[in-house]
Protein backbone atom coordinates (compact mmCIF):
# COMPACT_ATOMS: atom_id res chain seq x y z
CA UNK A 1 0.00 0.00 0.00
CA UNK A 2 1.31 3.08 -0.82
CA UNK A 3 2.84 5.64 2.13
CA UNK A 4 2.90 9.11 2.39
CA UNK A 5 6.57 10.08 3.53
CA UNK A 6 8.24 12.93 4.72
CA UNK A 7 12.06 13.25 4.01
CA UNK A 8 15.17 15.57 4.71
CA UNK A 9 12.52 18.11 6.92
CA UNK A 10 15.53 19.95 8.65
CA UNK A 11 15.40 21.83 12.04
CA UNK A 12 17.13 23.22 14.49
CA UNK A 13 17.56 22.00 17.95
CA UNK A 14 14.77 24.50 19.26
CA UNK A 15 12.51 22.66 16.33
CA UNK A 16 12.34 25.33 14.30
CA UNK A 17 12.04 24.34 10.35
CA UNK A 18 12.64 27.89 8.99
CA UNK A 19 13.75 31.28 10.57
CA UNK A 20 12.82 34.27 10.10
CA UNK A 21 11.89 36.86 8.65
CA UNK A 22 11.29 34.65 5.25
CA UNK A 23 11.73 37.14 1.89
CA UNK A 24 12.61 36.53 -1.73
CA UNK A 25 16.85 37.03 -0.19
CA UNK A 26 16.70 34.70 2.66
CA UNK A 27 14.25 31.50 2.27
CA UNK A 28 15.20 30.81 5.39
CA UNK A 29 15.01 33.68 7.28
CA UNK A 30 18.16 34.28 9.74
CA UNK A 31 18.50 30.56 9.29
CA UNK A 32 20.14 31.02 6.36
CA UNK A 33 21.88 27.84 4.69
CA UNK A 34 22.75 26.18 8.38
CA UNK A 35 19.99 23.96 8.56
CA UNK A 36 20.68 22.42 5.17
CA UNK A 37 24.63 21.78 5.23
CA UNK A 38 24.57 18.85 5.91
CA UNK A 39 22.35 17.83 2.56
CA UNK A 40 25.34 20.26 0.99
CA UNK A 41 28.38 17.83 1.79
CA UNK A 42 26.35 14.74 0.27
CA UNK A 43 26.37 12.70 -3.21
CA UNK A 44 22.71 13.16 -3.30
CA UNK A 45 23.12 17.44 -3.42
CA UNK A 46 26.36 17.48 -6.00
CA UNK A 47 28.89 14.81 -7.45
CA UNK A 48 31.56 14.37 -5.47
CA UNK A 49 30.03 14.25 -2.04
CA UNK A 50 30.07 12.10 0.56
CA UNK A 51 28.37 8.87 0.26
CA UNK A 52 27.87 8.29 4.13
CA UNK A 53 25.51 7.88 6.59
CA UNK A 54 23.59 11.35 5.49
CA UNK A 55 23.58 10.66 1.68
CA UNK A 56 21.70 7.14 2.57
CA UNK A 57 19.23 9.28 4.08
CA UNK A 58 19.01 11.64 1.79
CA UNK A 59 18.49 10.04 -1.42
CA UNK A 60 15.52 8.30 -0.44
CA UNK A 61 13.58 11.48 -0.85
CA UNK A 62 13.34 11.08 -4.62
CA UNK A 63 12.85 6.88 -4.66
CA UNK A 64 9.44 5.85 -4.86
CA UNK A 65 7.65 9.22 -5.06
CA UNK A 66 4.56 9.67 -7.53
CA UNK A 67 3.12 13.10 -6.15
CA UNK A 68 4.49 16.09 -3.72
CA UNK A 69 2.68 18.19 -1.59
CA UNK A 70 3.79 21.28 -0.06
CA UNK A 71 2.37 24.13 1.36
CA UNK A 72 2.42 27.91 -0.08
CA UNK A 73 5.55 28.86 2.01
CA UNK A 74 7.99 26.29 0.50
CA UNK A 75 6.72 27.49 -3.01
CA UNK A 76 7.32 31.42 -3.08
CA UNK A 77 8.37 33.94 -0.39
CA UNK A 78 5.75 35.77 1.30
CA UNK A 79 3.46 37.85 -1.11
CA UNK A 80 4.34 35.36 -4.38
CA UNK A 81 0.61 34.92 -4.86
CA UNK A 82 0.84 38.48 -6.50
CA UNK A 83 3.11 37.93 -8.80
CA UNK A 84 1.30 36.38 -12.21
CA UNK A 85 4.59 35.59 -13.36
CA UNK A 86 5.93 33.41 -10.26
CA UNK A 87 6.77 29.94 -11.11
CA UNK A 88 8.22 28.52 -7.84
CA UNK A 89 12.43 28.67 -6.85
CA UNK A 90 13.68 26.36 -8.61
CA UNK A 91 14.09 27.42 -11.89
CA UNK A 92 12.92 25.48 -15.49
CA UNK A 93 13.76 22.09 -14.50
CA UNK A 94 12.43 21.63 -10.52
CA UNK A 95 13.70 18.85 -8.40
CA UNK A 96 10.33 17.22 -8.07
CA UNK A 97 9.72 15.65 -11.64
CA UNK A 98 5.99 14.53 -10.58
CA UNK A 99 2.66 15.93 -9.75
CA UNK A 100 3.34 18.75 -7.30
CA UNK A 101 0.44 19.95 -5.12
CA UNK A 102 0.89 23.53 -3.59
CA UNK A 103 -1.76 24.22 -0.67
CA UNK A 104 -2.44 28.46 -0.99
CA UNK A 105 -5.83 29.90 -0.45
CA UNK A 106 -4.82 31.97 -4.03
CA UNK A 107 -5.33 29.29 -6.51
CA UNK A 108 -3.91 29.95 -10.11
CA UNK A 109 -3.80 27.41 -13.25
CA UNK A 110 -1.25 24.33 -13.29
CA UNK A 111 1.92 25.05 -14.33
CA UNK A 112 3.85 22.89 -16.48
CA UNK A 113 7.31 22.85 -16.04
CA UNK A 114 10.51 20.81 -18.07
CA UNK A 115 11.69 17.36 -16.23
CA UNK A 116 8.01 16.15 -15.25
CA UNK A 117 7.06 18.89 -12.63
CA UNK A 118 3.40 20.15 -12.83
CA UNK A 119 2.27 22.08 -10.28
CA UNK A 120 -1.19 22.28 -9.35
CA UNK A 121 -2.46 24.90 -6.97
CA UNK A 122 -5.43 23.20 -4.31
CA UNK A 123 -7.36 25.46 -1.70
CA UNK A 124 -8.57 22.43 0.66
CA UNK A 125 -7.86 20.46 3.38
CA UNK A 126 -4.74 18.40 3.96
CA UNK A 127 -7.17 14.79 3.78
CA UNK A 128 -8.42 16.40 0.29
CA UNK A 129 -5.17 17.26 -1.22
CA UNK A 130 -3.77 13.65 -0.49
CA UNK A 131 -6.65 12.30 -1.79
CA UNK A 132 -6.03 14.02 -4.93
CA UNK A 133 -2.21 13.49 -5.08
CA UNK A 134 -2.42 9.83 -4.13
CA UNK A 135 -4.94 9.33 -7.18
CA UNK A 136 -2.04 10.90 -9.17
CA UNK A 137 0.73 9.14 -7.90
CA UNK A 138 -0.98 5.78 -8.29
CA UNK A 139 1.32 2.98 -7.15
CA UNK A 140 3.69 5.07 -5.77
CA UNK A 141 4.06 7.33 -2.45
CA UNK A 142 3.24 10.67 -1.60
CA UNK A 143 5.96 12.95 -0.30
CA UNK A 144 5.09 15.82 1.96
CA UNK A 145 7.50 18.37 1.18
CA UNK A 146 6.87 20.90 3.55
CA UNK A 147 7.91 23.73 5.07
CA UNK A 148 6.68 23.27 8.67
CA UNK A 149 3.18 24.57 9.18
CA UNK A 150 2.37 21.84 6.22
CA UNK A 151 4.67 18.73 7.69
CA UNK A 152 3.14 19.56 11.25
CA UNK A 153 -0.74 19.66 9.71
CA UNK A 154 -0.51 16.95 8.11
CA UNK A 155 1.28 14.57 11.01
CA UNK A 156 -1.42 16.74 13.37
CA UNK A 157 -3.95 14.46 11.01
CA UNK A 158 -2.68 11.33 11.58
CA UNK A 159 -1.69 11.39 7.73
CA UNK A 160 1.78 10.99 7.46
CA UNK A 161 3.61 7.06 7.57
CA UNK A 162 6.77 8.04 7.61
CA UNK A 163 9.12 10.85 9.17
CA UNK A 164 12.39 11.77 8.86
CA UNK A 165 13.65 14.94 10.80
CA UNK A 166 17.54 15.89 10.56
CA UNK A 167 18.59 18.33 13.34
CA UNK A 168 20.81 20.65 12.90
CA UNK A 169 22.82 21.80 15.92
CA UNK A 170 22.05 25.29 16.16
CA UNK A 171 19.24 26.88 17.91
CA UNK A 172 17.72 29.00 16.41
CA UNK A 173 14.89 30.99 18.95
CA UNK A 174 12.44 31.82 16.58
CA UNK A 175 10.92 30.59 13.14
CA UNK A 176 8.27 28.23 12.43
CA UNK A 177 8.23 25.39 14.71
CA UNK A 178 8.02 21.81 13.77
CA UNK A 179 6.42 20.43 17.06
CA UNK A 180 3.84 22.84 17.88
CA UNK A 181 0.33 21.46 18.76
CA UNK A 182 1.59 17.59 18.03
CA UNK A 183 2.01 15.53 21.22
CA UNK A 184 2.68 11.69 22.04
CA UNK A 185 3.83 10.81 18.65
CA UNK A 186 5.54 8.08 20.47
CA UNK A 187 2.56 6.27 20.77
CA UNK A 188 2.13 6.16 16.70
CA UNK A 189 5.70 6.08 15.84
CA UNK A 190 8.55 3.81 16.45
CA UNK A 191 11.01 6.72 16.93
CA UNK A 192 14.96 6.46 15.92
CA UNK A 193 17.66 8.56 16.81
CA UNK A 194 21.17 8.55 15.17
CA UNK A 195 23.73 10.83 14.98
CA UNK A 196 26.12 11.14 12.01
CA UNK A 197 29.65 12.51 11.83
CA UNK A 198 28.73 15.59 10.07
CA UNK A 199 26.93 16.69 13.48
CA UNK A 200 23.39 16.16 12.49
CA UNK A 201 20.82 13.68 14.17
CA UNK A 202 18.69 11.74 11.89
CA UNK A 203 15.26 11.30 13.47
CA UNK A 204 13.17 8.68 11.79
CA UNK A 205 9.83 7.91 12.96
CA UNK A 206 8.26 5.27 11.28
CA UNK A 207 4.46 4.02 11.94
CA UNK A 208 3.79 1.38 13.90
CA UNK A 209 2.21 -1.85 12.77
CA UNK A 210 -2.07 -1.29 13.52
CA UNK A 211 -1.60 2.33 14.17
CA UNK A 212 -3.18 3.52 10.46
CA UNK A 213 -6.46 5.65 10.65
CA UNK A 214 -9.22 3.54 8.83
CA UNK A 215 -9.73 4.53 5.66
CA UNK A 216 -13.25 6.39 5.48
CA UNK B 1 39.34 28.15 36.92
CA UNK B 2 36.08 26.19 38.37
CA UNK B 3 33.28 25.85 35.84
CA UNK B 4 29.36 26.55 36.19
CA UNK B 5 27.85 22.64 34.61
CA UNK B 6 24.64 21.53 33.95
CA UNK B 7 24.16 17.69 33.57
CA UNK B 8 21.85 14.81 32.89
CA UNK B 9 19.38 17.10 31.96
CA UNK B 10 16.64 14.95 29.93
CA UNK B 11 14.47 17.09 27.71
CA UNK B 12 11.90 15.64 25.16
CA UNK B 13 12.37 15.72 21.04
CA UNK B 14 10.13 19.06 21.97
CA UNK B 15 12.45 20.41 24.36
CA UNK B 16 10.32 19.97 27.53
CA UNK B 17 12.35 19.20 30.35
CA UNK B 18 9.19 18.49 32.40
CA UNK B 19 5.61 17.26 31.81
CA UNK B 20 2.43 19.03 33.48
CA UNK B 21 0.63 19.34 35.62
CA UNK B 22 3.87 18.99 38.17
CA UNK B 23 2.43 18.05 41.56
CA UNK B 24 3.41 15.32 44.49
CA UNK B 25 2.68 12.40 42.67
CA UNK B 26 3.74 13.25 39.49
CA UNK B 27 6.98 15.64 39.85
CA UNK B 28 7.30 15.69 36.22
CA UNK B 29 3.45 15.79 35.01
CA UNK B 30 2.46 13.69 32.02
CA UNK B 31 5.93 12.88 31.50
CA UNK B 32 6.10 10.61 34.46
CA UNK B 33 9.03 8.95 34.18
CA UNK B 34 9.92 8.92 30.80
CA UNK B 35 12.25 11.50 30.02
CA UNK B 36 14.97 9.81 33.00
CA UNK B 37 14.72 6.10 32.03
CA UNK B 38 18.46 6.34 30.22
CA UNK B 39 19.77 6.97 33.34
CA UNK B 40 17.41 4.23 35.60
CA UNK B 41 19.37 2.27 33.37
CA UNK B 42 23.58 3.18 34.02
CA UNK B 43 25.53 1.69 36.75
CA UNK B 44 25.75 5.44 38.01
CA UNK B 45 21.93 4.85 38.58
CA UNK B 46 22.22 1.36 40.22
CA UNK B 47 24.16 -1.64 40.70
CA UNK B 48 23.85 -3.98 37.90
CA UNK B 49 23.38 -0.92 35.51
CA UNK B 50 25.28 -0.61 32.40
CA UNK B 51 28.54 0.58 32.22
CA UNK B 52 28.43 2.09 28.73
CA UNK B 53 27.88 5.22 26.71
CA UNK B 54 24.84 6.52 29.01
CA UNK B 55 26.50 5.73 32.40
CA UNK B 56 30.30 7.72 31.00
CA UNK B 57 27.99 10.86 30.52
CA UNK B 58 25.96 10.09 33.72
CA UNK B 59 28.75 10.16 36.21
CA UNK B 60 30.44 12.94 35.14
CA UNK B 61 27.45 14.32 37.46
CA UNK B 62 29.00 14.04 40.94
CA UNK B 63 32.60 15.04 39.49
CA UNK B 64 34.42 17.74 40.66
CA UNK B 65 31.11 19.37 41.91
CA UNK B 66 31.35 21.76 45.13
CA UNK B 67 27.81 23.34 45.13
CA UNK B 68 24.45 23.00 43.37
CA UNK B 69 21.83 25.28 42.59
CA UNK B 70 18.37 24.10 42.14
CA UNK B 71 14.87 26.09 41.52
CA UNK B 72 12.12 26.12 43.68
CA UNK B 73 10.30 23.57 41.09
CA UNK B 74 12.90 21.19 41.60
CA UNK B 75 12.68 21.22 45.07
CA UNK B 76 9.62 20.13 45.36
CA UNK B 77 6.01 20.20 44.48
CA UNK B 78 3.70 23.23 43.75
CA UNK B 79 2.72 24.43 46.99
CA UNK B 80 5.86 22.75 49.04
CA UNK B 81 6.62 26.68 50.47
CA UNK B 82 3.65 26.68 53.03
CA UNK B 83 4.66 23.14 54.34
CA UNK B 84 7.05 23.88 57.01
CA UNK B 85 7.96 20.12 57.48
CA UNK B 86 8.89 19.65 53.58
CA UNK B 87 12.79 18.94 53.29
CA UNK B 88 12.66 17.68 49.71
CA UNK B 89 11.96 14.89 47.62
CA UNK B 90 14.94 13.31 48.60
CA UNK B 91 14.74 11.98 52.45
CA UNK B 92 16.75 12.23 54.96
CA UNK B 93 20.13 11.56 52.51
CA UNK B 94 19.88 13.98 49.72
CA UNK B 95 22.07 12.77 46.32
CA UNK B 96 24.08 16.20 46.42
CA UNK B 97 26.70 15.84 49.58
CA UNK B 98 27.39 19.52 49.02
CA UNK B 99 25.94 22.86 49.96
CA UNK B 100 22.92 23.15 47.55
CA UNK B 101 20.86 26.41 46.96
CA UNK B 102 17.47 26.38 46.38
CA UNK B 103 15.99 29.70 44.66
CA UNK B 104 12.64 30.51 46.04
CA UNK B 105 11.13 34.39 46.36
CA UNK B 106 9.88 33.42 50.12
CA UNK B 107 13.37 31.62 51.95
CA UNK B 108 13.58 29.71 54.89
CA UNK B 109 15.99 28.57 57.10
CA UNK B 110 19.18 26.18 56.05
CA UNK B 111 18.06 22.49 56.38
CA UNK B 112 21.17 20.52 57.54
CA UNK B 113 20.15 16.88 56.49
CA UNK B 114 22.44 13.57 56.06
CA UNK B 115 25.68 13.17 54.04
CA UNK B 116 27.00 16.38 53.14
CA UNK B 117 23.88 18.44 51.47
CA UNK B 118 22.87 21.47 53.33
CA UNK B 119 19.78 23.05 51.76
CA UNK B 120 20.17 27.05 51.77
CA UNK B 121 17.02 29.46 50.35
CA UNK B 122 17.69 32.21 48.29
CA UNK B 123 15.80 34.78 46.94
CA UNK B 124 18.15 36.81 44.90
CA UNK B 125 19.36 37.07 41.47
CA UNK B 126 21.06 34.06 39.21
CA UNK B 127 24.39 35.78 39.30
CA UNK B 128 24.48 36.45 42.66
CA UNK B 129 23.12 33.07 43.58
CA UNK B 130 25.74 31.95 41.86
CA UNK B 131 28.30 34.03 43.37
CA UNK B 132 27.19 32.45 46.64
CA UNK B 133 27.72 28.95 45.44
CA UNK B 134 31.38 29.81 43.84
CA UNK B 135 32.03 31.07 47.13
CA UNK B 136 31.30 27.41 48.85
CA UNK B 137 32.05 25.63 46.41
CA UNK B 138 35.69 26.74 47.06
CA UNK B 139 38.15 25.11 44.10
CA UNK B 140 35.03 23.11 42.48
CA UNK B 141 32.78 23.55 40.43
CA UNK B 142 29.06 24.56 40.67
CA UNK B 143 26.14 22.27 39.22
CA UNK B 144 22.97 23.93 38.19
CA UNK B 145 20.88 21.27 39.09
CA UNK B 146 17.18 22.39 37.37
CA UNK B 147 14.30 22.69 36.62
CA UNK B 148 14.10 23.75 32.99
CA UNK B 149 13.44 27.02 34.25
CA UNK B 150 16.77 28.08 36.31
CA UNK B 151 18.90 26.28 33.33
CA UNK B 152 17.25 28.44 31.00
CA UNK B 153 17.70 31.37 33.13
CA UNK B 154 21.71 30.50 34.06
CA UNK B 155 22.34 30.24 30.23
CA UNK B 156 20.58 33.20 29.16
CA UNK B 157 22.80 35.05 31.54
CA UNK B 158 25.87 33.52 29.78
CA UNK B 159 26.66 32.07 33.12
CA UNK B 160 27.05 28.09 32.10
CA UNK B 161 30.07 26.84 30.82
CA UNK B 162 29.35 23.27 30.11
CA UNK B 163 25.61 21.94 29.61
CA UNK B 164 24.41 18.52 28.79
CA UNK B 165 21.16 17.50 27.50
CA UNK B 166 19.69 14.09 26.88
CA UNK B 167 17.12 14.26 24.33
CA UNK B 168 15.03 11.19 25.00
CA UNK B 169 12.60 10.11 21.63
CA UNK B 170 8.96 11.67 22.96
CA UNK B 171 6.86 14.51 22.17
CA UNK B 172 5.23 15.90 25.22
CA UNK B 173 3.56 18.73 23.81
CA UNK B 174 3.31 20.82 26.33
CA UNK B 175 5.13 21.14 30.35
CA UNK B 176 8.43 23.70 30.87
CA UNK B 177 10.55 24.19 27.52
CA UNK B 178 14.63 24.73 28.04
CA UNK B 179 14.49 26.38 24.53
CA UNK B 180 12.43 29.66 25.30
CA UNK B 181 14.35 32.55 25.24
CA UNK B 182 17.22 31.48 23.89
CA UNK B 183 19.27 31.84 20.41
CA UNK B 184 22.34 31.02 18.65
CA UNK B 185 23.77 29.09 21.27
CA UNK B 186 26.65 27.92 18.82
CA UNK B 187 27.84 31.09 18.81
CA UNK B 188 29.23 30.52 22.24
CA UNK B 189 29.44 26.77 22.41
CA UNK B 190 30.89 24.14 20.58
CA UNK B 191 28.00 21.40 20.28
CA UNK B 192 28.12 17.82 20.08
CA UNK B 193 25.16 15.29 19.41
CA UNK B 194 25.63 11.86 20.06
CA UNK B 195 22.99 9.35 19.76
CA UNK B 196 23.17 6.76 22.19
CA UNK B 197 22.34 2.87 21.97
CA UNK B 198 19.45 3.09 24.65
CA UNK B 199 18.02 5.43 22.06
CA UNK B 200 18.35 9.05 23.87
CA UNK B 201 20.54 11.14 21.81
CA UNK B 202 23.33 13.14 24.23
CA UNK B 203 23.78 16.99 23.63
CA UNK B 204 26.62 18.77 24.65
CA UNK B 205 27.40 22.20 24.71
CA UNK B 206 31.35 23.39 25.67
CA UNK B 207 31.96 26.91 25.83
CA UNK B 208 33.97 28.01 23.52
CA UNK B 209 37.42 29.54 23.96
CA UNK B 210 37.18 33.17 24.73
CA UNK B 211 33.52 33.64 24.71
CA UNK B 212 33.60 33.63 28.76
CA UNK B 213 31.79 36.29 30.51
CA UNK B 214 34.29 38.77 31.83
CA UNK B 215 33.99 38.85 35.79
CA UNK B 216 33.06 42.67 37.14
Amino acid sequence: MPLVRVHNFSISLDGFGAGEPQSAEAPFGHAGERLHEWMFGTRFWAEGGSAGMDDSFALRHSVGIGAEIMGANKFGPPGWQDDPDWKGWWGPNPPFHTPTYVLTHRPRSPLEMEGGTTFHFLSTSPEEALAIAQEAAGDLDVRIGGGATTVREFVAADLVDHLHLVQAPIVLGRGTRIWDGLEALEDTYDIEAVSSPSGVTHLTFTRKAGTAEVPA
